[in-house]
């Protein structure tokens, strides 16, 4: 048993009574694959154990064992996550909550839906498209990542610049909070303003103020067939222009997503998708309107593309290719872990401030003798600039540190956020110190104390309590 | 001076440095009229001084004279709540922000706009027309509340059936917090997930966490031309029958209001606009997808309508008279409260107990002997009964508060909220004991006494902290 102090051992001890022993992993080597997210830049602790809960009365018992001998709980979902917000430290227990995967019931009249946290994305999706009905934040990860760890990071993706983050769909939630209350904070109507919005504080908390064990979603009416426009530039600058020209139009899409070669080389390399272009960036649009309104914005959005350089714009007249170029986009991170280690950012900026983050971004590249990919949901101006690295370069890795650091702080100079997505977790915190005055982080941590006085929950992430 | 004990005059004195004298208000007759909002039937105290302030500097000369002192602060709108939030307390400082009425900004192309907190709802709403945008919250008191007013209550209107609430736009707030500080929560991008929720925090929490001093608004572009449905109804039970209808057929309506017979017959008396009709109970609709979509989504609309048990029901074919019947609706309000004291329900229940709720209301008034008017935001199951009493009526004004709270135990056993968009303020205290848990409103006073340890701000509203 690793990472494991006296008050730890009586921890665990105390939650072997509540939860089935197989369920109470303490190997170090079973737990070495639960103990971090997809940030492999991020610090990993040594966890006492890892409890794979399978109720919230599981969790209610781990915590309230955590609490009486003042061990650290650090909850996971899938570990999907890209900033080591699941990461763990040591001597704590991970609660673990992919087992929790039941869509309690979908509501059509109500258009809601209340899940488990360990229930998948996908999964949640399939499930309310029977009927008739739709959860739109998509993030990347969305066949992997729970809507556990959704809420967790305030998830977004691809659909956001219509449709909006996970915290525009969440309106209640059942959590054990850090004193080991089982609690339940929202509605289930469509409206109701009954107190603090407890619900927007729990999401996006990233594990810091309490595990939440069930989840209440509003739905929405799936949307009308989209259409697809593609188009490649020669250079970022081209399509940095075009992203803000598609906004000056006073277009709504529903996707607006840039690829660089780099992603669509690697991707390729993998799948063998046959997607090698000439082009150095790709855009993927999509529009959503019914009927004429959505062809008319179609071909305004093939229009804002060519006059703003594109080599090649059209409407996609093939679905299922259209569905491979976002296949490809999503497939972009994998793809190019296969590579070396990435360091993915995730800054986001005033629309009008794209093209010119792309070309800091190309600067930084160049300056810090870095390799940069760029994906991004551009259309909502969230960058997401890949820093790849040789395995085992050390010197590669402190230029990539360096070009990281130097990407945040262009981000705030432009009007940005270190953060539109990812969260803070651990690789952002000198960012969030940049980005927020001291006298906001002091009310984080007035919070974070009041609700949390022992600082129990995901200790050290987000910002030192 | 009224209510002004030492550390007030003290308070006072040095508030009369930083603001000029002529906003300094401490005549008791001048005060009165800037010392409550709209719920006539809540408790209203004497202020030490109402201070007209004029700029987010003066707001935090008054915060930190007040510290200094541990004079209480009451935040004030234009007055137009209707659960007492705005009440003054004996001896405090009410801060209105009427005249912080600067639009500082509208950025067309990231669509948001920045105002002062006392710019008036339908101000923004003209200002962002100009420039084929839209600020959709639109509560009945539009014409007059302020949007600071509306942050406080996170308040809601006709269109939030389909377009979400205040919080739903808010992205960014300056505000001087309860240590007098002046800081900046939030963003100015589409996303970002930098931190705690500060915003949705500061939304709806109705002046106890701080005195907002800017808003950053996120706006949509203009919606098509909606198509108006009326229908009318010898009874609330069908009427319920057809929101229920409606829901269930999947539309998504951008209006669907009920109004009563002594909401139409009180707002003709006023107005004389031709209203009466047979009708007990109106139904007014709106769709607005564009093109066919829109004509295809009214059609069905009225075929719920007339399915449920309708008298009457049609596309409307005149604008005009559409709009008409809108206004009254938001008329309704001040013309019962031309009849007598009018004391507000707002609670909302889910859009399938809709039907059943207007029964138990109907039961209610029954039996209390009390007449109750009827609006509602229909399609959020967020209803509105209104309980009128004759002035000076004591036993009439006993039963009505009897009546007002079966109305919150009914919502609440139907799985409702006691209030869907006024607010807590002082009325609906005892409701919030019975919606939320211990536990749940002990997180509440946590999270007060975190950022408001004197409790100055808004002391007594929502709960006791």
């Amino acid at each position: 048993m690793g990472g494991m102090g006296l008050s730890a051992r009586d921890a665990v001890e105390q939650i072997r009574r509540a939860v089935p022993s197989e369920r109470v992993l303490v190997d170090p080597e079973v737990m070495a694959g639960l103990s971090q997210d997809q940030a492999v830049w991020a610090p990993v602790g040594l966890p006492a154990a890892v409890v794979r809960v399978a109720s919230t009365a599981e969790v209610q018992a781990v915590v309230q064992a955590c609490i009486r001998y003042g061990v650290p709980i650090v909850p996971r979902g899938a570990g999907t996550g890209l900033s080591g917000g699941a990461n763990a430290v040591d001597g704590c227990v991970v609660v673990s909550t992919e087992r929790m995967n039941t869509i309690v019931e979908v509501d059509a009249l109500e258009r809601l839906a209340v899940v488990q946290p360990g229930v998948v994305n996908d999964d949640l999706r399939a499930a309310v498209a029977d009927y008739g009905l739709w959860y739109p934040p998509d993030p990347a990860s969305s066949p992997w990542s729970t809507i556990g760890g959704n809420v967790a990071t305030n998830a977004g993706g691809v659909c956001c610049a219509k449709y909006g983050v996970t915290r525009d769909y969440v309106i209640g939630l059942e959590l054990v909070n850090p004193l080991g209350e089982v609690v339940r904070v929202g509605r289930r109507t469509a409206k109701g303003v009954a107190g603090y919005d407890l619900v927007g504080l729990m999401v996006g908390s990233e594990g810091t103020l309490g595990v939440v064990t069930e989840i209440t979603v509003k739905l929405r009416p799936l949307p009308p067939n989209p259409i697809t426009v593609a188009a490649y530039f020669d250079t970022l600058s081209d399509a940095g222009a075009a992203i803000e020209a598609v906004a000056a139009a006073g277009l709504t899409p529903s996707a607006l997503e840039l690829v660089d070669r780099h992603c669509l080389a690697a991707v390729d390399a993998w799948k063998n998708m046959g997607l090698s272009t000439d082009a150095q960036v790709v855009l993927l649009g999509r529009v959503d309107e019914p009927g004429e309104a959505g062809a008319a914005a179609a071909e305004e959005m093939a229009g804002c593309f060519r006059r703003a350089g594109a080599t090649w714009a059209e409407r996609s007249t093939d679905e299922d290719e259209a569905e491979a170029l976002f296949a490809a986009r999503r497939l972009a991170f994998p793809a190019l872990e296969r590579l070396g280690p990435v360091l993915t950012e995730d800054v986001c900026v005033p629309k009008g401030r794209v093209a010119e983050m792309l070309g800091r971004i190309e600067e930084i590249a160049l300056s810090n003798e870095v390799t940069i990919a760029n994906i991004a949901h551009a259309g909502d101006g969230n960058l997401h600039p890949l820093l790849i690295t040789p395995l085992g370069d050390e010197a590669a890795r402190a230029r990539a540190q360096n070009a990281f650091e130097q990407i945040l702080a262009a981000a705030l100079e432009l009007g940005g956020t270190v953060t539109g997505e990812h969260g803070i977790g651990l690789l952002k915190r000198p960012g969030l110190d940049a980005e927020l005055s001291m006298e906001v982080l002091q009310m984080h941590r007035a919070i974070k104390r009041a609700l949390d006085p022992a600082n129990l929950f995901n200790p050290g992430k987000i910002f030192d309590a």
